[in-house]
């Protein structure tokens, strides 16, 4: 089956769906864009991507291509054109189309939407967080406005691809005080030997993930220790467990960082037990 | 006239010119970009840009699209096509297309390649010169690798808008040091009181310009008093004169600092000598 695409207002065959070359976020990387779990045939907290949407374009002042419901809508046709149960979508509003110069056009050039969705294989993902991931560590090297989350994501391109060549599934990246920041594209947490569950404030350095948002509210639901604060690399390797979040991965167990395992080498009960509950507490649209 | 682009083979209407909206330039700013004065029907310096485009290429890993001698005809092709006797003309070049994924795609992926060329007025380009511009400062937050010349210009826009807004034609980036790294497409320089003409080193903080390089040799041939060094913006305040190198611009004199004049405020000899006597050191091809 082909898979569709929305592209401002049409729906197209993903082989022929296309933006002129003047659009900005080709140009200038002068975009936002979103990627949403679908479960069950809905979208896994639309509503709160939806809000961090507005947010990142409101700070590089792009407009909402079109009113709330009406991008729900887009989102829910391409997601039932796809025929897609599990897997995600993926929506991109870019600064629209305009002859290139670096200051923003004229305020009549439309936002550029598009939205794309994918089936994935849900017994992959399983099996993924059976095993756990490994990871890397990489010296932090994105600019301060990492709570944007903006298309520009050539460190990250270059960051995935040095961890995936040393055997590994992510890289994080470690700031100038030696703190992991996150991962090029997940939060990054660990569970100390104490059972105290540890990820970074979303203050500075992150982008304030849905999936690490949601996850508090759980560990809260639950009762977990739970410490928002900076680790260290060699706390991580230190560690009971580890995990990332992120959209897709939900809670994915970590069990090697730089080569080195953590805990027993293999996911832990913690990671296990987030990651089983999460959904509990997901909004489904 | 319709503008002509090229586009991975076919010359088309800039107005119909697209690529495929998982092209990795869309979704991951994943690629390169050059930019060529065109003068008298030529282009400026060709093979510096050439040399640079294969730098910042081979530093992300992507390909060159095709050999050199291929490059150069398409690029007088789209020159012919647009009729531009004075302006410029723009190269981009990304991964390619392929599913939305970080990591680099399967190596038969072949690079995209983008050209289109523009006529500018060369009256308005040396009414400018002659008043001089404005530029604000404000502090770098981009990534460290500005050497790489990629697409990845979000705060680049979002610094040259703010520079707009406030009366500006620049932003200088300020590093966390105190000193000038460039503007947000330009180099930055100044001539001190004694005459000594002062730019930052290309060893770090900036992008090795095509115009810094040759303008080099125009001070060298000329036996201008040259530093190469990092200054402030209060140096920049209290100098003889100040101008940025770009491009397009070729030596554009700044009259203006975060609202402070420069020198007398206008335009100072230095500039202008080096603006007349640039092209005598560049090659036309």
């Amino acid at each position: 089956m082909a898979r569709i695409a929305y592209v401002n207002g049409r729906y197209l065959d993903l082989r022929e769906a296309s933006v002129n070359i003047e659009d900005r976020g080709y140009q200038f990387s002068d975009g936002i864009y979103e990627v949403c779990e679908i479960r069950d045939g809905a979208l896994v907290d639309w509503p709160r991507h939806r809000a961090r949407l507005k947010r990142s374009l409101g700070e590089v002042r792009i407009a909402m291509p079109m009113g709330e419901a009406a991008l729900t809508a887009v989102l829910h046709e391409v997601m039932r054109r796809n025929r897609v149960h599990y897997g995600l979508i993926y929506l991109q509003v870019t600064r629209g189309v305009a002859h290139r110069e670096h200051s923003f056009p004229s305020p009549s050039v439309k936002p550029s939407l598009v939205v794309t969705a994918k089936n994935l294989s849900f017994a992959k993902n399983e099996a993924q967080a059976a095993h756990g991931i490994a990871v890397i560590t990489l010296p932090e090297n994105r600019w301060p406005r990492v709570d944007i989350k903006s298309v520009a994501l050539l460190p990250n391109v270059l960051a995935k691809q040095q961890a995936k060549e040393q055997g590994a599934y992510e890289a994080w990246f470690v700031d100038r005080d030696g703190f992991v920041t996150e991962g090029s594209s997940s939060n990054a947490w660990i569970v100390t030997k104490s059972g105290t569950i540890v990820t970074r404030s979303a203050d500075s350095g992150i982008l304030p993930g849905i999936t690490r948002a949601v996850l508090q509210e759980v560990l809260a639901a639950l009762q977990m220790r739970f410490e928002e604060r900076p680790f260290t690399p060699q706390e991580a390797e230190e560690a009971a467990e580890a995990f990332v979040t992120a959209a897709t991965q939900i809670v994915m167990p970590v069990v090697k960082i730089d080569g080195k395992p953590i805990g027993n080498g293999v996911p832990g009960p913690i990671a296990a037990k987030l990651r089983s509950h999460f959904h509990g507490f997901s909004t489904f649209s």
